[in-house]
């Protein structure tokens, strides 16, 4: 395994483009709480960073060269980018599920390279056109954004239902700004941080101090986006009867549920992984307005700060998503 | 039967209240196309006039008494009112379908009176305790917007989807824009009227004259408010494979259907009777800004002028939508 | 509270009926493992026996009087029973989900009275006619049947799928039976007892003794039905990716689950609390001979040996599900 | 275009398999009314035979040779062939809908030749293999009872439904069988022809001859699968409130709805075209006996007497299904 928290920058080739492929020169790369993990820790559960490994999933960028037979973008072309390619054959593929695809390859997933890289080569479909007035760190952040339209769909989110989302990071605004533009009648973050919820309000949003909310079933719809290991508990507590809960956040131990007491109250829990077909209504959203996408974008780094911007989240507590800017 | 398009102000006794009943002094009362029917016509299909009847079912207005029963509201509040009672016993209304109780006792359809009155008791699970903020327009218009909310739901539209309404007329554009706050990716109206498609594009959304928009499959979803009896056909033209249409506007005649060649692309079709369920999604929709409904509240009447509000979609083009107000 | 583990006949009036409501005489009441754990230890969870209680809830029977205004049964019908009377006014009851309601009156949930009685009055809407051929036995195995068609809702089963279910007692094999008669296009029952797997093999369906199964992810659909702590993490573990699970059985402890891992294969869980509306389809299902409702009941019981048919399933490895017949 | 009706049996080399191709000897080909219609008017709406063309989809056979890429099917096997490959990769076939997918390649459907030949080569992901008791008939049957599956998936059919199945050809009998799979409590089936009935009612079905039945509101869901141009809205009138439709038989005119009269019952109506994901389903349906499908195969014919057998549902009343065994 290669040693943690270790950087290098290297020299490779710009690589060349045929068939589908396109040529992008990648401007916003987001800095997601996987990429420090691999970084300091080397793995996140099954997943084992074995040898050196580029980092970074949350990327837009311009397309600068295409391939014969790409027909969807052209050279010039400003791009968010979707960073998962499925099989397109598999059971789950065929059945629309191609996020379940078990041979998906995903960028700064072991074993394969991510986008902290000025030039990288992506197949057309993994590239979505961006309008003129949307910025690059507007576009990378439609992957984060992509978690939290997966987490409201899983959810079973309906419009007009009462949103608790425990966990105002980067993942939690933007589920709650997803829930809010799906029709929510309300939505409530609960964080343990000032700054976040500070954050969360100035977007329009109720706020709770984890802990001050009490336990009274008065939520239809949980998004548990916080990872912390009692939130699932604490927030199921809060839903009626036949509430719904996503699990968006990865809890690092096992999570204890009274579940012969939450039996009563016949909640539903899903799990969470990724997303699928999502960056459409993404781009919508924040090219409506519906959705503000920069405002969890609270720092910026170059290339060569990389590091600084991996370790971001553990330095400064008033900081809420790293933006790194490999042309600078 | 009485003598279509007379009216006549009679003075009645004002009625006392008792258990879950409380009066409301009426201040603000939509006239709907319905209206116009039975007080031109006397009759829409199978629901005759067969007595002088009561008009108005879009209404809002005060609490001045309340029963020994009623916990739901108080003296004072102002309360936006759904105008339909269902039995609460039947399968349907077990199930949760109210809407469809065979036993459903609704404002002013015959032989049950309406809202153009100044005193009128309702049960408290009628009444809608509306924001401090939010006029008595706005709480009527909420009839008319759950048929809209009711229509979305029927065609099973989901966020991030591409809508098409057909008919700018006051339901039309209420569909619209529920459509787009529960995170439609666009939404386009037509109509034959300039004055309907300004209005409608003045609200942000995509207009277009009926006819100039070809038969390209391009949308998801059709919510169908015209009652023209080709918008239907036409639109589902539009509908891309496997799209879904909602027909909320009733043509007169039956409608003619190019089934076989529809097959193919295998598209679904909701027909829409009322709602249920949609009063406080309604309510948040516009206390929230999402939805103005306001906007589509052109004229406005005194009781005395209720014949002129009654004919004015016939009277005067450059209208939309007549409130009166049974206080003035 | 009562003494536990103390049983009394007592002699009470036969009550009379008026309005909507019917005498039965009780012929079938099953024994449900909440009536032993009632009797043994005077609770489950909040429900607290706090004083001298009649059990039983899972009963079929005669009418032999009805009120006034009964229009659903007549003299001499013979009935299945759903034990639960919502209020029918509440948010939950109004939206279809009348198990969910707070004021749910439940047969031998305390405080309420149960059916182990020769005579007891019931309201017309909790009875259902049986066709002749049905025995009171299979009428009074409609309610643990309706936990089992609830179970395949909850967990969304579809035709076609792989089900797992885990627990081969009397709610196991039923949910199995409901899981074929729904369209899967396999089932499989896992237990720790060679007599229940036994039977649920003489049903037709796969088996397999807990543990022996290994953790490769093949099933569709698991349907907890056994309680033991364990059963649920070893079953989610079995499901493909995007599986669902419903749990039936109430585990006594909290249960932890390794959510982090499973997240990745994004799982569904929905817990399971009673049912609603499944009474006729109970009914078609055991009329059909698509579900065998009589094969679960292997021991038969006089209302006086009533103590003994509550220790069954303690005293008796070999048993499955007593029956206690209150004219006997 | 080639002259109608005319039938030339030619000889043609077998065909190489590569890749992930088998070659497959065919046993069992069932005509469908579309075979029929291409063979004696050359078009079905768009779809134009222009030129000479191989008819049949209904099919199953032997694989007795394999390319280098295949591990799904080995040499021997006994499989049902699923007619339509998807291009797998536009947005209907990545949602999962392949079967709306613009490029479709389907057995039969011009100008892709079709299964009326003693070898054919297929993709193996086209392939299922069959139990060993388990006819050729029966393989080929999968496709008429996939149309069945669909269309029960489309209407949205749920276990505890009254189904009425319009027309009692091959399709509605299979379909029929299918909601009795499903779970259905009953199931109706109605036809002109006494013939057919009672080949239904040997079934186990409930059988009405078409006109009388009246046009009470009895069923909730409809199954048209007779194409007459009346079925239709006489079966939509006989559904409940809320009731669902879905249309397989294809009326050759557009067809007229009184849809502002079945308004107010709030009926949904599905078009169907064809199905997906239906063979595993299919497969289990047979195999478990749950649906007798080699019940509507009452005629054979070998490859000489292709013509007759496409003519049978023409010259012969008293039939329902031809299958053509073109190795005989």
């Amino acid at each position: 395994m290669p040693e943690p928290s270790r950087i290098e920058i290297v020299d490779r080739e710009v690589p060349a483009v045929t068939g589908r492929q396109a040529l992008i020169r990648t401007e916003s790369v987001g800095v997601c709480g996987s990429d420090t993990t691999y970084f300091t820790v080397g793995r996140i559960g099954d997943w084992v960073v074995r040898q050196p490994m580029v980092l970074g999933h949350e990327v837009a960028g311009s397309v600068i060269a295409v391939g014969g037979d790409v027909t969807r973008v052209r050279v010039g072309d400003r791009v968010a980018i979707e960073p998962g390619t499925p099989c397109r054959d598999c059971e789950d593929c065929t059945a629309g599920d191609y996020h379940l695809c078990a041979d998906l390859v995903f960028l700064a997933t072991p074993p394969h390279d991510g986008a902290l890289t000025q030039f990288m080569v992506l197949d057309e479909r993994n590239l979505f056109r961006m309008p003129d007035d949307m910025s690059f760190d507007e576009g990378a952040m439609l992957e984060p954004l992509s978690v939290g339209i997966w987490a409201c769909r899983r959810a079973g989110m309906r419009p007009g239902e009462r949103v608790l989302v425990s966990g105002a990071g980067p993942v939690g605004i933007l589920a709650a700004q997803v829930a809010r533009a799906f029709g929510a009648a309300s939505v409530r973050l609960t964080d343990l941080s000032t700054y976040r919820l500070d954050l969360a309000a100035g977007l329009g949003f109720d706020v709770e101090t984890v802990g001050s909310g009490g336990s009274h079933p008065e939520f239809d719809v949980l998004l548990e986006c916080s990872g912390a290991p009692s939130a699932l508990a604490d927030g199921l507590w809060r839903l009626r009867n036949g509430g719904r809960a996503a699990m968006v956040g990865m809890p690092k131990q096992s999570v204890e549920l009274p579940l012969s007491r939450l039996n009563a109250r016949e909640l539903s829990l899903a799990l969470v992984n990724r997303y699928a077909h999502t960056w459409p209504t993404a781009m919508s959203l924040v090219a409506s307005g519906r959705v503000d996408a920069a405002a969890i974008v609270t720092h910026h780094f170059s290339l060569d700060d990389t590091a600084d911007a991996l370790m971001l989240a553990k330095t400064e507590p008033r900081s809420m998503k790293a933006v790194i800017h490999p042309q600078h």
